[in-house]
């Protein structure tokens, strides 16, 4: 069985890996970011583990945040790893292997990842969302990863579910980013906490410190009966099946795929979306498509290796 | 070269027209749809015009406004058409012509004509929204119609671009049609009159009886400096461009073809489109996606008869 590496670039941590064409684990390491050093420093500290993995052949796909150019291998737009926009990441990296590079958008790979592993290539069209500090997407039409005209297809946290709406970090308003990313999520429960705090003793026990207070307090809260949680949970699904049901209506998927951490959350945030999704005049397309949760941690780093394997075919 | 016979069922006349590969109309003409007479009716009729068209060879496409099942060649939902789901389209038409016969979502026959003689193929991926009573649409990937799980896809008018929003025909509230349909633009004409009739006096004149309202008086009434109208234009394309910009960020098309009666409005509609797309943070999209109007009457007749065609290679 063929095998290749797949490396996932994220604000914290590199996770690399290398997987086999079904989408298994072979072999997994990660590494510091270290952004601040500069993505040439990032490269080489990439191309010195895989250099030691003398044991695993293939080529290398590389996830890195932001509007990646597919054909050139650069990104032409972050806004989390500032500078590194036009840095030749697929060139430099692949001379440095004399391996196959490629480089693509991290939730396209973590989309891509999702289905090979989780829906076993099942699906024929798939929405896929990631959610996570940011909100992300990629798109599967005809079983292939959708690209548009310049590999920038799949922005789904950026489409606008509210006008007026939430400041969102783009610097646009009303994007679901803006509810259902980390800080969304965790500004609606701010709020909330304010307005009714009684209602929120579990969480205060959880997190005193709301400064500290992140998406998983919250699904600990809600496990707990907490109502303040609860209701933080059905706004956030509330929003995130407005947006998913736009894209229900335009992409008739087969299959919603929700990706990422925050999908820990399981039914407090699945309940409010199906629920969304079922209150929609327009039946077939809703009837069509099968929602599915997978908190898979390494589906960046393994769809990058798939996509390079598919790259090479 | 290959002829074809398009046929657009509105809910007021039935458009029928012989065309050849490139969408050139051979031969034309219209029936009234008499919708209470029932679609076994329709069809006879339909077969008699196409019948006595002796000269023109080819298989026939059918438009039929509503979610159909183009596997079935039938109707599954139809909020205009009342009575008509299930009814066996496509089986009833090609037993009586001895042709084959394909049966599409009319948005997504005009999508495709638009696609064919506006375009001339010569985009990949591209974005369709038709403007009139309601707001319809469809979308060519890899230069082909895509239809999703269930022949659905393409729904723009009912994606939701306001929350809360203004009451939609479809049951919801803000889908982009209860703002860019007709009525919806009649709406915003009627409440920004009432607030503010001193601005509305060449519209006043044009249009004395608000009840007959139509968006062609409110181009004219732009023409000639109506402050209301002016206002009407700004705010249908600034909710048509938050629907645009969303379908943008999702599928990175390299063409946004408007189409549609009221794509008459050319320049008054067109501009704040433009403006509102050109204000998003998240560019590369946004710069490689072509915004054409088209304001082709024959659109849905003629590319139902070049999806037949297409069905028939």
């Amino acid at each position: 069985m063929k095998t290749a590496i797949g490396v996932d670039v994220g604000g914290t941590n590199i996770k690399l890996c290398a997987v086999n064409e079904k989408g298994r684990v072979l072999k997994e390491t990660s590494l510091p970011t270290q952004s601040g050093e500069g993505p040439e420093h990032l490269v080489a500290r990439v191309a010195e583990v895989i250099g030691a993995w003398k044991d695993v052949r293939g080529p290398v796909g590389l996830g890195l945040a932001g509007d990646v150019d597919p054909d050139r291998g650069t990104l032409r737009f972050t806004p989390n790893l500032r500078g590194w926009a036009g840095f030749p990441f697929q060139k430099t990296l692949s001379r440095k292997l004399r391996r196959p590079v490629i480089v693509e958008n991290d939730a396209n790979c973590a989309v891509w990842g999702g289905y090979v592993v989780e829906l076993k290539r099942k699906a024929t069209n798939v929405v896929g969302v990631t959610l996570g500090t940011g909100v992300g997407g990629g798109l599967v039409v005809q079983g292939k990863l959708y690209h548009g005209a310049t590999g920038s297809a799949g922005e789904i946290g950026h489409t606008k579910v509210a006008d007026p709406g939430e400041k969102c970090n783009c610097g646009n308003e009303g994007c679901l980013e803006a509810y259902a990313g980390n800080y969304g999520i965790v500004r609606t429960a701010r709020r909330l906490m304010s307005k009714d705090p009684d209602n929120g003793r579990v969480l205060q026990e959880l997190c005193p410190n709301m400064d500290l207070l992140t998406p998983k307090h919250l699904t600990e809260a809600a496990e707990r009966g907490d109502g303040v949680a609860h209701r933080v949970w059905q706004h956030t699904g509330r929003m995130l099946a407005i947006g998913l049901s736009n894209l229900v209506l335009v992409l008739n998927p087969d299959t919603l795929l929700i990706l990422g951490g925050v999908s820990q959350a399981g039914r407090w945030l699945l309940d409010p979306i199906r629920d969304g999704l079922s209150k929609q005049p327009f039946r077939t397309p809703f009837a069509a498509a099968t929602v599915r949760m997978a908190a898979n941690p390494n589906a960046g780093c393994v769809g990058a290796g798939l996509l390079a394997l598919e790259a090479d075919r």
